[in-house]
Parts: C-alpha cells; sequence; structure tokens
C-alpha cells in the first residue's frame, strides 16, 4: 500500500482513476478546485487551486504521498490549445514535483498527450518518432515533459510521461466527437460530420485511467503511449454509435469540410504500453460505446425527469 | 529610435549591448538585480529581480518598451546547470514576454546557447541538428524556446532565439578557461589544461552582444547561432594567451583527464547568421585576446596596487 496523491481528480480521467487505486489497496489523496461530487470511502479529497502556490505547497507537504498521478491541467473548451494558462501549468507542475519530491515522493505519473508527435508521421512510437507540436497546449506539454524529466534526471525522482490519445466513456464534455454524436441521435437530431474518413486510436477513459494506474505502479520510466493501437475512421464510430439507437440514417458524412492539412492517420505504437509495461485495455471499442450510450441515455432521461 | 529594454544588462554579455544600441540611437532602459557599476548617460537602469513577479510587472509596465534584449538567467557558476533556478527563469521568461507584449512590445530576442543542441553531432546548423541538452540548464533553455515560439506564433510577436557557442572578453567569470589561462600566465603560474584537442567555436563578447543588437534589428525569427564558425583547440587557445605573456612553458596540456564522453567537436554553423541576419564578426581571436589579456592585467595592476 503506498499513499497516492491524484491532480485533476474532479476531471475526466482522474475521477476514473480513483476505483483501480483503491482496488490496488492505495491509501488515495486526492486534490481539485472543485468538491468531490460524491463521498467515496477510503479517499481524502483536498480542494485546491494548483496553480495558486501557496495552496499547491499546503496540499503537498499535508499529503506527503509516496506516488503522485498528475492529471490537472487547463482544459476548457475552445480555450486550452491557445491558453497562456498553459504556460502557467507546466510551472506549476515543475513546482509541485520539486516539493513531492522533498517531501519524500519517489514515484510520479505525468500526463502528456500524442499531440507532441509530428502527427502528420501517422503511426507514433516513443522516442523514435520526432516531436512537432502545432498548439500552444502541445507545445507546453512537450516542454514540461522535457523538464520533468531533466529535474527527474538529476534528483533521483522516478517519472513516467503517459501520452493519452483519443478517448471517449462517461463525463466527456458533451462538445466532443463521441458524446455529440451519441446526443443527436438519442435526440433524433442529424449527427454532422466531416467526410469521415480520418483513422483515428480510441480508447475508453476507464482503461485509460486503469492504464495511469499501471504505469504508476511499474517502475517503467520516459514516455508511454497510452494507446490501442486499434484503427478506426471517425465515420465507423459514428456509425457504430447510430446503431445503437437504431439511426444510422441521422449520420450524415460530408456535412463539413474537414480542417486543412488534417492529419489522415494517428495510431499509437502500444509495444511498450503493453510489452514494458505490461497492461493491455479490456474494454472493446463495441462495449465501450455502448456503456457510453448508456450513460448519455441516463443524463438525458435525469434532465428530462 | 525604438525604446529597446536590455535585462541582464550587468552580466557579462549584456553590459556589452548597451554601447552597439546607444549607437543605433536607441532609448535604451536596462534591467538588472544589481545597481549599475557607474551611470551611463541616454541609459535608464532599472534594478530589480525579474523572478519577483511584481517586479517583473513594475519594470514592464513602467519602460513600455518597444523591443526587449533578454539576457537575464541563473549563470551562478558550479550551480547553473542543475539548479532549479533553470525553471524558475523560464515561468518569469515567458510571463515577461507577455507582459512585454500586451503592453506595446514588437520584437524580443532571447538568448539561448549551444547546449541546446545534440553536441555530438559536432556541426551544428539552426532546425537541421537533432536538440538534444544534457542538463537542466540546457534542457530549460530548450523548453523556453518551444514556448515562446509557441507565444510569439499565435501572439504575432516577433521573436528571434540566438545560440551562444564559446566566448570569452572582459568581465568573464575567472574561473573559466580564457581568464584563468590567462591569470595563471600573468602570476607565473602553471597553466593547466587537459589533452587541449577539444575543437571549439570562439567569439569575443563585444561580437557576441553586436550580433544580438544585429539581431534585433533585423526581423529574422527562430533560432540563430551566434558563432565565428572558426575553430580553434583548446591547446591553441592557451598557448596564444600564453604567447602574450611570453611564458609558453607554463601552459601543461594533459595536466588533468579530459570528462568523459566529451564532445571533440563544437562548431556552429553561421550561415544564418552570415546570410540571413547579414552580420559577421569584426573582432578575430588574436585581436580579442590580446584585448582581454590587456584587460585582466589592469585588473591585477588595479588589484595590487
Amino acid at each position: 500500500m503506498a499513499k497516492v496523491l491524484v491532480t485533476g481528480a474532479t476531471g475526466f480521467v482522474g475521477r476514473h482513476a480513483i476505483a483501480p487505486l483503491l482496488a490496488k489497496g492505495h491509501d488515495v489523496h486526492t486534490v481539485g478546485s472543485r468538491p468531490m461530487d460524491r463521498e467515496i470511502p477510503g479517499v481524502t479529497h483536498h480542494q485546491a487551486d494548483l496553480l495558486d502556490a501557496g495552496q499547491m505547497a499546503r496540499v503537498i507537504t499535508t499529503v506527503q504521498a509516496d506516488k503522485l498521478l498528475h492529471f490537472a491541467w487547463f482544459v476548457k473548451p475552445g480555450e486550452y490549445l491557445t491558453s497562456f494558462n498553459n504556460i502557467r501549468w507546466v510551472h506549476a507542475t515543475l513546482e509541485m514535483l520539486r516539493l513531492f519530491e522533498e517531501n519524500g515522493g519517489t514515484r510520479s505519473v505525468l500526463s502528456g498527450t500524442c499531440f507532441e508527435y509530428d502527427l502528420q508521421r501517422g503511426f507514433l512510437t516513443e522516442d523514435v518518432t520526432a516531436t512537432r507540436p502545432d498548439s500552444l497546449y502541445g507545445t507546453c506539454k512537450n516542454a514540461l515533459r522535457l523538464m520533468a524529466e531533466g529535474y527527474a534526471g538529476q534528483s533521483g525522482l522516478s517519472t513516467a510521461w503517459g501520452r493519452i490519445f483519443y478517448l471517449y466513456g462517461s463525463h466527456e464534455y458533451p462538445g466532443r466527437l463521441v458524446p455529440s454524436v451519441i446526443n443527436a441521435v438519442l435526440l433524433g437530431e442529424d449527427a454532422k460530420c466531416s467526410h469521415g474518413l480520418q483513422v483515428r486510436d480510441f480508447m475508453h477513459v476507464q482503461d485509460v485511467a486503469d492504464a495511469f494506474v499501471a504505469l504508476l505502479e511499474s517502475a517503467v520510466t520516459g514516455s508511454v503511449n497510452i494507446a490501442s493501437g486499434q484503427p478506426v475512421t471517425i465515420g465507423d464510430i459514428a456509425f457504430k454509435i447510430a446503431r445503437l439507437a437504431g439511426r444510422e440514417d441521422l449520420v450524415k458524412l460530408g456535412a463539413y469540410p474537414a480542417p486543412e492539412n488534417e492529419p489522415p492517420v494517428i495510431i499509437g505504437d502500444t509495444r511498450k504500453l503493453n510489452t514494458v509495461v505490461g497492461w493491455k485495455p479490456s474494454i472493446s471499442l463495441d462495449d465501450g460505446l455502448a456503456r457510453t450510450f448508456d450513460w448519455w441515455k441516463a443524463q438525458q432521461a435525469g434532465a428530462s425527469g
């Protein structure tokens, strides 16, 4: 058993990491800018703004965690790609890492993104594919990774960097692909897509969170793709969802143009995750979409009930 | 004429940038953690610690500069390669850049280092040679460059990044190669070196500062090597200096082992500096070493007089 601190624990991925950490028998502490939406036995929540140096220091020195799982970031839809808050999260993360290590922390896993890579390469392999982020968000994640590894290398802190690819599941922001298609077909509205031929690498958010916990439990360092390695087109995703509602007629491919220079293929190389970390996903795309469909259906029922 | 703010203006390179900026007719403002050692007509000095967000903001909003030439950094000998202050300077620089741009600044030049490159490649070309810093210092300079370019790219701020190679001249830290050999031979003591076969790219600090001013005056963006392109061995440097004192007998090559894995060759590709920026150095190595020798001789005379 270890004392584990999870940041961003009220967010999309972070909230799904709590159950697998508890299942490992850990003493779980969470930190988030919001209160938890429910009490969870065995979990101690600390409400704090990690961008506030004083609040951050209070949490780190109070908890004295052995392990750190860091998901917190600025993720506001429509703003996160360009916000100066990306730069502030880089700095806050590094100050937190230093304080964590100085307070006895030994193992940390931070969350990165496939958007660090040169996405035009298509098949993305850790330490092989060049990094070439095309947003301030990707640039800052990449820069944080470099500095965190530099700091860890000289301080002796064990650190890994999980690169998240495409994901879906309960609690996702409704404007994203999977929820927007689900909600459209549930309401009997058109699910408008671009041409839909983009090949992507999707993983259910519970598998993503499980993979991060497996990475945290391991001694693996450096970057690790948190990916399925299973290519699927955006069009296939839309039709799979529509089929769950029996409304494939609502999927409108080609309803709007795809962004210029959009990468045709984004697939993560999963050999390091599968072999070195020794972890594989357990939720198939069909099962994951069905679970997610049911969750949104319950949300709609709740909202209208 | 523009209003130019120079940071690190009491440091090794920064102090040499003041004269060429005044020669261009600029309204020069300087900022440094220390007072200026002398009054310079036409220069307004602001004493402030740029790592203190409040002090930094006060200087930037008071000066309202058009152009920014940023040399300030943590440079304490023996500590700068590994200090956590490297991470703090990354953040302070980015916050300063944002405030500079929001207060009407249009052009900035920041100082980088050849230590961002994979030095084992030997001949180092901007945007071609891979980056692979092997210290937290080099890692943080590299990460800052990536984020500053990312921020500038979306804000419209014109930004260039001058990568400093090996330099020498007056006011250098006495423990560095050139001053230590000069001071040894002036005192009649052994000038102990390693094997001395390392090929390096040296430039006089006044040329380095002149190159930064030329870069600031240009519209060139991205990384630019601030290098001579002229290879010289460490042993040749030592013998050139000793010859100025008529004491070549004092140079002891092989007196200590070279660090393992030390790069045999470090030469900057100067095509971008010479052709795109349109600037070339004007101080030959022999002249520069003679000027530096005389300056240290005067320092010794002053110290003992």
